[in-house]
C-alpha cells in the first residue's frame, strides 16, 4: 500500500452488534442513538480517523460550547498530523495536548487541585503497533503530561540503556518531572497551571471539608465517614480526557490524561496512569483480525462503590477487500462508539476526509439515574486504501 | 460453618490439568514435577494454606539456604495468623513482611538501589472477598511497603472520607510516605534499608555503567544503546517477592512487593504496584465457582523484550461436598502451582495442619535457556471444614 483514497464515511448502525453482546444486560433500557453522516461523497485523500472525549461527568448547558470547541480542536490537531503522514501514536498525542491545554478540562492546565492545593497529573499512551506503553503519575509542573508519557514510550522503543538497563515506561512524582526536564520538556510553574475555575473549586471544596469535619466532631467516629454526603466535590466529576486514533497504515493508538480527583491526597495515582486501565491499543495480528483502541474515564477501583460512574471511547477496525471492480482497493472498516454511566459525556470525531469534526454532548435519558443507566452511541466509518 | 477440621493435605497430580490447558504450547518441553506429601495423616485443626516466593531469577547454591529459610519463616508467619483467626488478607500481609525484612530479597530491607543510590519500593495487595486493592509505588523510607498498601486497602474499606471524597488506593513517592507516617507507620532511615549486598551491587553497577558509557563515547550514538551488553546488572534479576493465601472461610488474598530494577530511574514504578499486574485475588461467586489468587514477578511491560523473564504463583480453590458418611463435612480443594521462565525460583508452601513449611528452589532443566523454557510445578491440598 503506498497511497490512500477514500469514499464517504458511511455511518451504519451499531445497534445490532451492541445488542448481541449484551443479550441479558441489566442496562437494556439504556438508549442508543446512531450518528448520521452525509452519503455519496466522492473519494478523496484520507489519513485516518480520530475520536476524542473531554470528560465523562456533568456538562452544564452553559459550558457545552466550550467543551465542544476543545473536542473540535483536538480532532483537527490529530487529523492535521495524520494528513502530514504521522503515525497514530503521534496523532493521538497531538489530540491530547489540545485537550490538556484547555482550562475547562480536568487535565494539564486547569486540573483539579489536590489536598495541598497542588496540581498532580496522570497520563498514559499506548501504541497498538509495538504494544509499547508510556505513563506518568502524580507529576507536577509539566504543562502536558501526555508528552512525557509519549516520550517515555518513544525512548523505550529505542532499546536498552547503557549497561543493559531497561528503560522506564512508568515514572511518578519528582522523578517523572526530573526525567521530563532532562529530556527537553520544559517545566511549567504550578501557579500557571491552575485556572480561575480550579482555584475557586479548591476554595469551595476546602470550605466544605472543614464544615463536614466540624459537623462530624462529637459524632461517633466509626460512623463519621459514611454519614458525610457523597459526591459533594462535584468539580472532580469530569475526571479524564482521552482519544483513540487509527492512521494511514491501519495502526491504532490510545491515550488518556487526568488531573485526578479534586482534593485527592498528594501522591494519589488514578486509572489514567494504570497499565491496562486508562487506555489500550492493539493492532490486528494473526491471532485477531481486529485492531482495537480504548480510552476510559471513571473511578479506578470500583469495588464497593454504590454507583459505578465512568465513560469509554472505543475504535474497532478491520481490513476488508472490496468486491470487483475495485479489487485494488482495500478498505478499513472503523466501528466507533462512546458509552457512559455519568450524566453526560462530550465527544468529537473526525476522519481525514471531513472538513471539520462532529461534536456531541451525549446525555443519559431524562429521569434516569447516573450509575444505574448506560448511554451508548456510535457509528461506522469506512476508510479506503489503494493497493498498488 | 462454625468449626473446621481437616485430614491430610493430599497432594495430587496437576499434570493432567496443566497439559489439558496447554495442548499445543510451544513450551511443551518444559518440565513438571509434582510435590509428594505424607498421606493418611489424622484430621486436626486447620486454618488455610499459603504459598510464597522469594523471587524469580537466579539463586546460587550458596544462597539457596537463605532463600529457603526466609520462605519458611514467611509461611509460618501467615499460618500463625490464620490459626489465630485472621482473614487471608491479613495473613498474606504477614508473609510479605517477613519476605521484605530479609536483606537477601529485593523487597523492603536490602532492596536494589536506584540510579541516585536510593531505595524506592513498590508493593500491592488484593483482598479476594471485597475485591479491594491497595498499592504504593516508588515509596522511600518505609521498612515494609506492603503494610502501607494493606493500610490503604483497609482504610478504603471504611468508606468515603469527609465531604464525600474517595479514599486513595494507590499512592506514590513523597505523598505515599507522608500518608503512611500520618497513619502511624514509622519512617525508617534510608541508610538502614540498604544491605551490604545491595550497596556493593550498586557500586559494581555504577562502575559498569561508567565503563559502558566510556566505551560508547565516539561511537554512533544511534547504535549506542543496542550495542551495550544486556542484563549486566544481574543483581536486579531477583525482582519481586509474593504470596497467595486461602483462609478458614475460603477467602483468598494475594500480595507482591519489590525493590524494582537495580539502577532504575528515580520515580520508576514497576508491575508490583500495578493494578491487575502484580497480584490478583477473587473469591468464588455466583459467576465463578473457583476462587483465584495470583502473584507475579517479572518485567512489567514485555513488548519488545527479547526474552520474557518472569515467574508466578497461583492458588485456585473450590468447595466440594464430601460423599457419605461425611455429609456434614465441606471440603476446599486447593490447587497450587508456581511457574517461571527465569533460571530459578524459590518457593515455600504450608497448610495450617503442617508442622513446618516445605521449601524448594525450582530450576529450569539443565541446558535450557531462560526465557525460552518454562518450568511448572504444583500440587493439590484438600482442606476440610465441619458444617454444623
Amino acid at each position: 500500500m503506498i497511497g490512500l483514497s477514500s469514499y464517504a464515511g458511511v455511518m451504519e448502525s451499531l445497534m445490532n452488534s451492541a445488542e448481541e453482546q449484551q443479550p441479558s444486560s441489566p442496562l437494556a433500557n439504556s438508549w442508543s442513538k446512531i450518528q448520521e453522516s452525509s452519503k455519496n461523497q466522492k473519494p478523496k485523500c484520507v489519513g485516518g480517523f480520530v475520536l476524542v472525549h473531554a470528560g465523562a461527568g456533568y456538562h452544564s448547558e452553559s459550558k457545552a460550547k466550550e467543551y465542544k470547541h476543545v473536542c473540535k480542536r483536538a480532532c483537527q490537531r490529530a487529523v492535521d498530523r495524520l494528513k502530514a503522514g504521522a503515525l497514530a501514536v503521534e496523532a493521538v498525542a497531538a489530540a491530547l495536548v489540545e485537550l490538556e491545554d484547555s482550562p475547562f478540562t480536568n487535565a494539564g492546565m486547569g486540573s483539579n487541585l489536590n489536598l495541598s492545593g497542588e496540581i498532580e497529573c496522570d497520563a498514559s499512551i499506548m501504541d497498538g503497533k509495538s504494544l509499547h506503553y508510556g505513563a506518568v503519575g502524580a507529576i507536577s509542573g509539566i504543562k502536558n503530561p501526555v508528552l512525557v508519557a509519549n516520550r517515555l514510550l518513544s525512548e523505550a522503543q529505542k532499546g536498552k540503556l547503557s549497561a543493559g538497563r531497561i528503560p522506564p515506561c512508568f515514572l511518578v512524582g519528582r522523578g517523572a518531572h526530573d526525567w521530563a526536564v532532562s529530556h527537553g520538556i520544559p517545566p511549567c510553574p504550578s501557579e500557571k497551571m491552575a485556572s480561575k475555575f480550579s482555584l475557586s473549586a479548591y476554595k469551595r471544596n476546602k470550605r466544605k471539608m472543614e464544615l463536614a469535619e466540624k459537623i462530624d466532631t462529637g459524632h461517633n467516629h466509626a460512623k463519621k465517614r459514611r454519614q458525610s454526603s457523597e459526591n459533594e466535590n462535584g468539580s472532580g466529576c469530569l475526571d479524564t480526557v482521552g482519544a483513540v486514533v487509527i492512521d494511514l497504515e491501519g495502526n491504532v493508538a490510545a491515550a488518556v490524561s487526568s488531573g485526578g480527583l479534586a482534593m485527592k491526597h498528594p501522591g494519589r495515582v488514578g486509572q489514567a496512569a494504570h497499565y491496562g486501565c486508562g487506555c489500550w491499543a492493539e493492532n490486528a495480528c494473526s491471532m485477531n483480525s481486529h485492531s482495537t483502541a480504548v480510552s476510559t474515564s471513571g473511578s479506578p477501583f470500583l469495588a464497593g462503590e454504590d454507583r459505578v460512574l465512568g465513560g469509554v471511547i472505543v475504535l474497532r477496525c478491520c481490513r476488508c477487500v472490496e468486491p470487483p471492480p475495485s479489487q485494488n482497493i482495500q478498505g478499513i472498516l472503523v466501528e466507533f462508539l462512546w458509552s457512559h454511566t455519568t450524566e453526560s459525556m462530550c465527544v468529537g470525531y473526525m476522519s481525514a476526509q471531513d472538513s471539520k469534526a462532529k461534536t456531541h454532548i451525549s446525555r443519559l435519558p431524562p429521569g434516569t439515574v447516573p450509575g444505574q443507566c448506560l448511554a451508548i452511541e456510535g457509528g461506522v466509518c469506512r476508510l479506503m486504501s489503494v493497493v498498488e
